[in-house]
């Protein structure tokens, strides 16, 4: 590998210059093992953030992060393999009941999950409140419930691209996780890497979501969808909104109890059409549009396959969830009709009653959360239960009612309330 | 002081907001006391370079370094004082004749310097070829030599702007040290805690200067030049030419000797000029601009101050310098006028000669460099000598001659050489 030198590239990138393949190849090796170090990496990636990289260079770079670690391989299995990817929101569970659905239709899915951090919540947080289950396999395990069950949602192993790893928590101090060339080639690498055939990526848009408008979030979009095509993974993504929380809650055991409805054939029916929406994305990906996921959710397949997957990982998919100790209603200030329900305040709400995590490491609440009992569009009346929230540590209460504070609007006359599609654009 | 949150600044600076006073003094503090990170303060001198500083968070950044450490107080002295600073050229050995000429006139000059990094030198390495000279002075020392003699050239003790030199060394390694706000606010910061009078600043410009074209220097010099006298300091900048080498040589001991003839009413013509212009500039700043610093120089009063300078400071005037082992003579290629000197070509060849350092801390060869036998406009006889390079490791000629390649022109018609004048522009 030729050899160069820190400030170089960072000059080069700083410039407003295009960075070369070899500069790109050199600086995430140099960086993994450390001869680059963090202070030089976090003004490289600032210049990123603010002067941009082209297609070129953030293929490169994907593929050289991905070239930090190992690959997985899944050829060896007897069914084809899709993912789903979502850039975070609140009140999203849908890899809960997504990953058994899609894995019901024939598909295998391997689902390589992070924890949450902030205020959107991590899928290994949430199914971690189920007694018993496990979110750490060896890929030797992970190979044979794919092959058995279909379905594994689990932790990366530290060997999947350590230089993103690495990056992502230095992003996380530096204020460049907003950089989007950085974003693509984080997420992309982790899948491209993981092996899987098809990939349906769910970006999420509006004020509950990373990334605020649908510009910006169709830029996402397209740069994954061609990094992911370009690698041979056949990627498309869903542009969906995420202005108002998904579901009826967001919370760890909230969460699962949601899934769960939505498994038995009922749930909230935002969270029902999006994981439909999704599955026959991720059966389309896969070669496999003959079969209609609607009819395997309807026919309790899917559930028969969540209840494989949670006992494949030592969990007891029959066990009580955990409830918070206290909890905590918000009546409604009036009559009329829910128009607004923002999903970040939700989202901080949840975070500040102990779902989620302040700093990497801390540990997160299986019972606290949000419930909301009313959804935007729908009638409240003046003192009746509009949320109820849950949490072990009643001294929580009060920063998470502040985070509530103008997070919803009740009007008398409910003409103004304009109902959103969830699924807001598609990009292939 | 207010509490802020690393990120939250850098992300304002990202998003091209300004800096709150609140801030910027949070942060400057944070950063000296370790609980800002090396790689957070990178990023945001990443985002400060790319997306500038006003007028106002400039000035506050420069006061909040200050503040870091201590400041001097010459107060007590019976004499005015002012000082010079250079932003660094090849060549540039203008400090040793001024600071004694300066003090021959009445006025004295405390002047707190650095030592080389990259292709500029630092007088404090040129100093230290005069065997028994030392740098590192007490403040008390500093002070009665002040007094005593008139002028100190010494190392700034590490009280001064502790913050500056943190940041200075940190930027050094992230591609940050072009940015505009923060050389200004680096170099006033220290200029301001060391209590001078009176400041000229001496911005180079050309292809061997930091400054590479005339309006980003006077960008620079009038935000210094602001800075100062916002903090009391009489503060005026020369606009300098530095596309070709001052005087005639480059290199520690090479250029002490060049300085005693300055000294002693000879010496290269452009060293004499430049050294009475900014003489003059600093005499008019502590206002004494009824003294003529070009009858001093003639008198031998500079002379005088200059030894007991040395003396004071354990040097031995009157002692041989050291010189380089090895020489190498290069010749003019043809016959004509020499109507190219590049400083650039010329700093480096000097550099990987011995006479700068590769990185901090590293020695530095007191007799090597570059001797110029010849200066744009004179004329060069083929096979003659037209430079002599100096150095105790023969092996090192091969990487300096390489500098020098494409780095000085010899025409047979010399019409084409324009004579440039040595002071530019000033800013005041």
């Amino acid at each position: 590998m030729a050899a160069h030198d820190a400030v170089e590239v960072i000059a080069a990138k700083r410039d407003k210059r295009a960075l070369t393949d070899s500069q790109i190849d050199w600086v995430i090796d140099a960086y993994t093992h450390g001869e680059v170090a963090d202070e030089q990496m976090s003004a490289l990636a600032m210049a990123i953030l603010l002067n941009g990289m082209n297609r070129r260079e953030i293929s490169r770079w994907t593929n050289a992060m991905i070239d930090s670690g190992e690959r997985m391989d899944f050829s060896s299995l007897s069914r084809p393999t899709a993912d789903k990817h979502s850039t975070g929101g609140v009140g999203d569970k849908i890899t809960l009941p997504l990953a058994p659905l899609v894995a019901a239709c024939g598909v295998a899915v391997p689902q390589l999950s992070g924890r949450g951090l902030g205020h959107t919540g991590g899928t290994l947080d949430k199914l971690e409140s189920i007694p018993g289950w496990q979110a750490s396999l060896s890929n030797e395990a992970m190979l044979s419930q794919l092959e058995d069950v279909g379905a594994v949602i689990c932790a990366a192993g530290t060997g999947l691209a350590p230089a993103d790893k690495k990056l992502y928590a230095l992003r996380d101090v530096t204020g460049t996780v907003e950089a989007i060339p950085l974003i693509a080639s984080s997420i992309m690498s982790k899948k491209i890497a993981e092996g899987t055939g098809a990939l349906v990526l769910d970006v999420k848009v509006g004020t509950g979501a990373f990334m605020k408008d649908l510009e910006t979030a169709r830029e996402l979009a397209s740069t994954m969808v061609a990094l992911g095509n370009d690698a041979g993974v056949h990627t498309v993504a869903l542009l969906t909104e995420m202005s108002t929380p998904l579901g009826r809650t967001a919370g760890n055991a909230l969460e699962v109890r949601e899934s769960v409805e939505v498994l038995e054939g009922g749930g909230p029916v935002d969270v029902v059409e999006l994981t439909i929406a999704l599955a026959r994305e991720m059966l389309a990906g896969a070669g496999r549009d003959d079969v209609d996921p609607a009819d395997v959710l309807a026919s309790g397949g899917a559930m028969d396959a969540w209840r494989r997957m949670i006992s494949a990982q030592g969990g007891d998919p029959s066990a009580s969830l955990p409830t918070a100790r206290e909890t905590h209603v918000v009546n409604a200030p009036s009559t009329g009709v829910l128009t607004r329900l923002d999903a970040m305040a939700v989202g901080m709400a949840a975070w500040r009653l102990g779902a989620g995590r302040a700093k990497q490491g801390a540990a997160v609440q299986a019972g606290a959360g949000v419930e909301w009992h009313a959804r935007p569009g729908d009638p409240v009346l003046e003192g009746g239960p509009l949320m109820t929230l849950h949490t072990d540590e009643p001294e929580r209460f009060e920063r998470a009612l502040e985070a509530l504070e103008g997070g919803f609007d009740v009007r008398a006359d409910g003409s103004s309330y304009e109902p959103t599609p969830i699924v807001l654009d598609r990009v292939s």
